[in-house]
């Protein structure tokens, strides 16, 4: 069902720095960073040959993102989102099957555009996972 | 400098459960348990078209995800893995910047036989970043 890792998504507390540190130590080419004021978050993508790191930096009030910097105030690893063809059917799948999708456990637009659902990270391993249609 | 995403790898305390949801819930392709003494785990490899996820599970005493479990016992994503061509180039660079290198500060051998090293995730956002030549 899983295809190809879409991202993983990195919190930070600040974004200019956590840029600096993609593209003056670690070399990687990185790109502007993109406001989403619908998703909560400043995105920065680092432009991998296979996939990409995103570096989020909360926006606004009630970002989705902040209680994860309360807990970890220098940041960490978020969540990973995984492509899947057909997000409904895949939610249906994963509920048959007990886990919990979050919030009304009806997919999103995300911040591509693109359908997205966010699994319960007590149901695999205390890790989040974002599944999104592509 | 960073090329390829090698691998996003996740702390789990029970192999056979985590293999379980990748294969059956998200359906995706696993291999069999792998253990590596030498590295202190246990590895299924879950394969995705652009890279891949290792689940680890501690092997014998003193594994190095052991503190990681006691810390966070349902599992959790424990570090990435980004490809690089020469690991000690990339090894000076990053000194020469104030990064970093956990343990001896030289290369070792990972689990893929290849030179690995790993970067202090103090030193990126909370982020435990493994550099493997390939």
């Amino acid at each position: 069902m899983i295809g190809r890792l879409n991202h993983v998504a990195i919190a930070v507390p600040d974004l200019a720095s956590a840029t600096a540190l993609y593209r003056d130590q670690l070399g990687a080419t990185v790109s502007e960073p993109q406001a989403e004021p619908d998703h909560g978050v400043t995105v920065v993508f680092v432009e991998l040959p296979n996939t990409k790191v995103e570096l989020l930096e909360p926006l606004g009030e009630g970002s989705p993102i902040q209680a994860f910097l309360d807990r970890s105030p220098s940041g960490g690893i978020h969540h990973m989102c995984f492509e899947v063809d057909d997000i409904m059917v895949a939610r249906d799948k994963l509920k048959a099957e007990g886990a919990r999708v979050l919030g009304s456990g009806d997919p999103k637009i995300g911040a591509h555009g693109k359908p997205v659902l966010f699994l319960h990270p007590k149901d695999f391993n205390g890790t989040l996972i974002e599944l999104e249609e592509v």
